[in-house]
């Protein structure tokens, strides 16, 4: 018998508690043990819940039991979700979590805690929500060197975007209707800025690299400036518009940013719709794989929570593989990877990107403005000469 | 150090070795442990190869070094790999194996006699070429009673089906042109009858089910029958013509089938093109999630192979979690099952459709012929009515 402890009875943490109840006899079936949860750490009380009985409100119950291999961290946050996690691991017990921030900012650091102690620290639910991205890294992909990563990571600004594009409703509009619908948080700056993207492949490029490539580091721009009339160009272009988050070698370098692009009728990415979430990835010996699923929900991320705890139970006292050191990993500049850029100028500017850009073609979408598709640049060539050109109205990058 | 045994030089077998000395640094990283092929079996020389030195002819040689720990049979198969691969597992080498053939036929057996003899025997090349399946399922979704699979899970026949569309040709000359590109076999029986993807979605449904699905228990239909008008129809409806492997709960009972299906444009099958594939499955907690990659070729075929290699170095004398048990699962009649059906018939026949089918819409696309889509009625209740129009043309089945 296992017995694990959930930190937060929230939506993930009530999920995980869930997902153990309802399946229990196909994950015992699986993992050749039961698993029980013995401990919910929560602030509130849950008077009436059918768990109410395991509900604590002191860390250290927890922390002091010796039957507590495992513990699923679905508080979210950095503090106290550090110090409990490290609390946990230096006691030997096993961490899973669903927390992207404390995974981007302290990962690395709670692995090698995690490794000194005999436990493992595992966080499939960081990223991707439901689909399984961390663990094939880890594993199915582990002979190959990733040569890029192109991630819808997620879930509110495709869901906004998938909108805009079916409705050809304006921004606002649609973001309101997701506050509304609650898949966007009051303040959605995390979500429409790409930070929370940006965290996400901050992660999977430490993956790939099998160093630390932080938040920080991540050049992101999100899809607050995307107007109707670029979905009716993209529409007309057959491509739709996505917030990608990117990692990419070039060389010896490793890049990464987080923008909207324009995703070709013929790429997998490009029928990844609504709240739905895929990781694209291009291994040199693989070719291209992609992985699609949920990239939130409760029952979605809860089940990647399970899937590391019955991973951690078929495991004790053994390493799961992750190579993900603590040594920084300095990206190289993004303005010099190269692309196509799709551009919008005011029509009286015409002769001046069509001297400035050796352009493939035109779109026309309306009288007073001229649109056009790039060649192949690098950012930096092209940033020059973009802000060069008077009464330019938008540019997305072509991926 | 880890030193591998080869069994077969073939397209498959040249690729692991290549990938095992390209990529030999960044595997090392990630297992902690050099790896070395030290023999390839084959019946052949290889005078000039780069690995002529370490071609054997006799499989003792590799069964009686202590020093070999995993054999790769990269042969296909089924005799001699059986004999093969259990006299490895006999003296506790792990095996790892493309030959699905071999998996579907002996898999559970070669499974137990890897568990009583300290080692493992591994498959993630079987089903799906270079992508990640069967490892997911065994781990990822390990908390999830999975609902449904659908697959395709057959290149040949998908770059069929895709040229179709894409070219409106007719099915004898897109095959021949299959043939000469080298994406089809002379006899493409296997692949074009479905008996491939048959085999693929037994080991899946096994999987699924933790119990033995044989081949020989899956309704098979091939593609073989599609014509170009077809086509038109699928496209008229916004569709893609796809050969489905499909494996489903309804209540405690399971099904499985391959056949050509109609799949919508929303799904993310429907894009699925050439010679990729792609594995769909619904998990009850997870929802659904999609794996998407090449699905056969050499390197993306080796690089599983070598995930399992690397899996084994890192699991030595433990116990990879599959669980697929000897014990028959006998499926339920797939004449039960319900779905939607495309009907064409003689416009002759026009009435007695009308009279017979509860249908949604008709669809039309030449002057004599009559085409319609089904309400949701099971197989049975389908093809009896079917059976008693005259003048049917054709049906497909949707998703």
């Amino acid at each position: 018998m296992i017995k694990v402890a959930v930190l937060g009875y929230g939506t993930v943490g009530s999920g995980v508690v869930q997902i153990l109840d309802d399946n229990n006899s196909v994950i015992a079936s699986r993992l050749g043990e039961d698993i029980e949860v013995k401990y919910i750490l929560d602030l509130r009380d849950f008077p009436g819940d059918k768990n109410e009985g395991k509900i604590v409100h002191d860390y250290n119950v927890i922390l002091e039991d010796p039957e507590i291999g495992i513990v699923c961290e679905t508080m979210g946050g950095v503090n106290p979700a550090y110090q409990f996690s490290k609390d946990a691991l230096l006691k030997g017990k096993s961490v899973c979590t669903s927390n992207k921030e404390l995974v981007e900012n302290h990962g690395p650091e709670l692995i090698k805690i995690a490794r000194e102690n005999g436990c493992n620290y595992l966080f499939e639910a960081s990223v991707g929500g439901g689909i399984p991205i961390i663990r094939p890294m880890n594993t199915s992909l582990a002979p190959e060197n990733i040569q890029k990563i192109m991630g819808i990571l997620n879930g509110t600004t495709n869901f906004i975007l998938t909108k805009m594009a079916g409705e050809g409703a304006n921004y606002d509009d649609v973001l309101k209707q997701a506050q509304e619908m609650g898949y966007a948080e009051r303040n959605p700056e995390a979500d429409v800025e790409g930070y929370d993207a940006g965290r996400k492949i901050a992660i999977l490029s430490s993956l790939m690299t099998g160093k630390t490539v932080k938040f920080a580091d991540v050049h992101t721009e999100g899809i607050t400036k995307i107007d109707t009339l670029d979905f009716e160009y993209a529409k007309k272009m057959g491509k739709a518009i996505k917030l990608i988050a990117m990692a990419e070698k070039n060389g010896d370098e490793y890049t990464a940013m987080v923008a909207p692009f324009m995703i070709g009728a013929d790429h997998p990415l490009n029928g990844v719709n609504g709240v739905f979430n895929a990781i694209y990835l291009t291994g040199d010996m693989l070719g291209d794989v992609m992985f699609y699923g949920q990239g939130a929900g409760k029952l979605a991320t809860a089940s990647a929570v399970v899937s590391d705890v019955i991973d951690c139970g078929r495991n004790k006292n053994k390493e799961i593989p992750c190579v993900w050191s603590e040594e920084k990993l300095t990206l190289g500049d993004y303005k010099k990877t190269e692309r196509q850029f799709f551009v919008r100028i005011d029509m009286r500017s015409r002769g001046q990107v069509v001297n400035k850009f050796s352009y493939l073609k035109s779109i026309e979408v309306t009288d007073t403005e001229f649109a056009l598709v790039t060649g192949k640049m690098t950012e930096a060539d092209f940033l020059d000469k973009i802000n060069s050109i008077d009464n330019v109205i938008s540019w997305i990058r072509l991926a």
